[in-house]
């Protein structure tokens, strides 16, 4: 179908919050909401109810579309949109839009992968990766982007041709609360990166060759008195970010590597890819409606 | 001091449990209690009225002798053994004693070891490897004992020589019972072993070189219908383990690997280590009473 979009609102619908923009014809942002509904708290039926309380008035006005990424595109979220196999490019990913309401409310597909038999997927960040191609004006990238579950991300000719999930973010959560580690730790002070720490927590991941191995150390080095316990944390953060960086074959030293995340995550991944010899390059939040914006003029394009 | 002993009580004391055996001269146990009062339950000024409560009717016989190892010697203990540095054979072992009665009491030191200056510590398997060098009449081999945290050990002309930890069963009930793996698995039946789906994930763990990584094929192969919910904790006990032996850098292909562990667990190590190459040979927790034993007649030696 041919498109006529007057209005484009980005939905970016994540299990833990819900944010909407209008998206101007460049693709940038007029006017942002964010909201703590992300899909864990929305029951089955809630959605439409949900996203028009976020942005009704939006939804309301003449030839407006709204396009949807995240989790919200789950089997547990609003519709369920497909898992496209990669390689893929915009247009495989716009020709497969989950329509809640056909020209007007569309939530963009995940990407599937196989490796040795083993499937990946995501979901979301294709559209941020996308948007840090628009923004980047490149057509090959090699991305990371951090979080509970952090992606690596290939992109070739214009199309993701492979990925990998890491699952960084929870397990740092888990061994630094939950775990015998939470002992010789203080309990506050997280987001106060000591930086000498967490760079020897990367030498230490690099050294250790597993992480079962590897976050043992921030225990005994705590009991041996080398290790403060208001260090402990970014210890830790360096062990699981350079695990990570050590177990990644995406990008080989001295390469490019776009960082797709939010301010603090950006800050410790560009450190540890610098200390790890590659080239960060950042790219924020912004990638996600640069994303939307793309695909939806990809669906104008469509005859 | 010579000791003339003539009832030796060994008493395993670690966090979550207390074993006491009546140990006769050839290190055997002639009976056995348990209690669950694991240090971690016993306050500070608590632990002679817990023993006491456990064997004090041993304990009246004349000239009986407590050798305690665990936990129990540890700073939160009952009081503070030494860690010996490694190397170390039973005759550093038994002059490092810590006496809570000279002679009538004594708390097995733990040892320490350094690697790339990350110091490196073990309480109790000292006793158990020892006591496995006993049992098999060896003087070198390599051990794992595998718990919580899982120690590989490598003995050479009858002195421990070398050992590192691995955060195996902490992080494997991390990632069973509080990640998003635990919503595809099944909540009961862990101990129900399916075999072919904990080697496939061994296979799993040799191929994606993290944890970080691997871990995540436990959610998207059960997304793809390729993991049943029932087979999901044995694939992640698979999974655990073969990162564990991907990363110990003790035995080689081929190398006998000495198990010391109860039946539950040897039984997957076991399995495990055959998978791999390896041999596996296996020694019971009558090891710890074996080593005990063999630490007193040490002392009687020493003059």
């Amino acid at each position: 179908m041919t498109m006529t979009i007057r209005h484009l609102i980005g939905v970016d619908w994540g299990t833990s919050s819900l944010r909407v923009a209008r998206i101007d014809e460049r693709g940038e942002a007029i006017e942002e909401r964010s909201s703590p509904r992300g899909t864990l708290t929305v029951g089955p039926g809630e959605f439409p109810a949900v996203l028009h309380d976020a942005c009704g008035d939006w939804l309301a006005q003449e030839r407006a579309m709204a396009l949807v990424s995240g989790m919200a595109g789950s089997r547990q979220g609003w519709i369920e949109a497909a898992y496209v196999p990669c390689p893929a490019g915009f247009d495989e990913v716009a020709s497969r839009l989950a329509w809640v309401e056909p020209g007007r409310i569309g939530i963009v597909p995940g990407l599937s992968s196989h490796h040795d038999g083993v499937p990946d997927v995501l979901r979301g960040e294709e559209t941020q990766v996308f948007g840090a191609l628009a923004l980047l004006q490149l057509s090959e990238l090699t991305a990371v982007l951090p979080g509970t579950h952090s992606k690596w991300v290939r992109v070739a000719a214009g199309r993701i041709d492979g990925f990998a999930t890491f699952m960084t973010g929870e397990v740092y959560a888990l061994l630094r609360h939950q775990s015998i580690l939470a002992r010789t730790m203080e309990t506050q002070g997280d987001e106060l990166l000591d930086e000498e720490a967490f760079c020897a927590g990367i030498t230490r991941a690099m050294k250790a060759g597993s992480l079962l191995k590897g976050a043992f150390s921030a225990r005994t080095l705590s009991l041996f008195d080398l290790l403060p316990a208001r260090s402990g944390a970014s210890y830790l953060s360096g062990l699981v970010i350079g695990e990570e960086l050590r177990s990644q074959q995406f990008a080989l030293p001295n390469a490019e590597v776009v960082v797709i995340a939010g301010t603090e995550l950006a800050r410790r991944y560009e450190l540890a890819l610098r200390f790890a010899g590659m080239r960060p390059r950042c790219v924020g939040s912004q990638a996600t409606w640069r994303g939307l914006s793309a695909i939806a003029r990809q669906l104008k394009d469509t005859p």
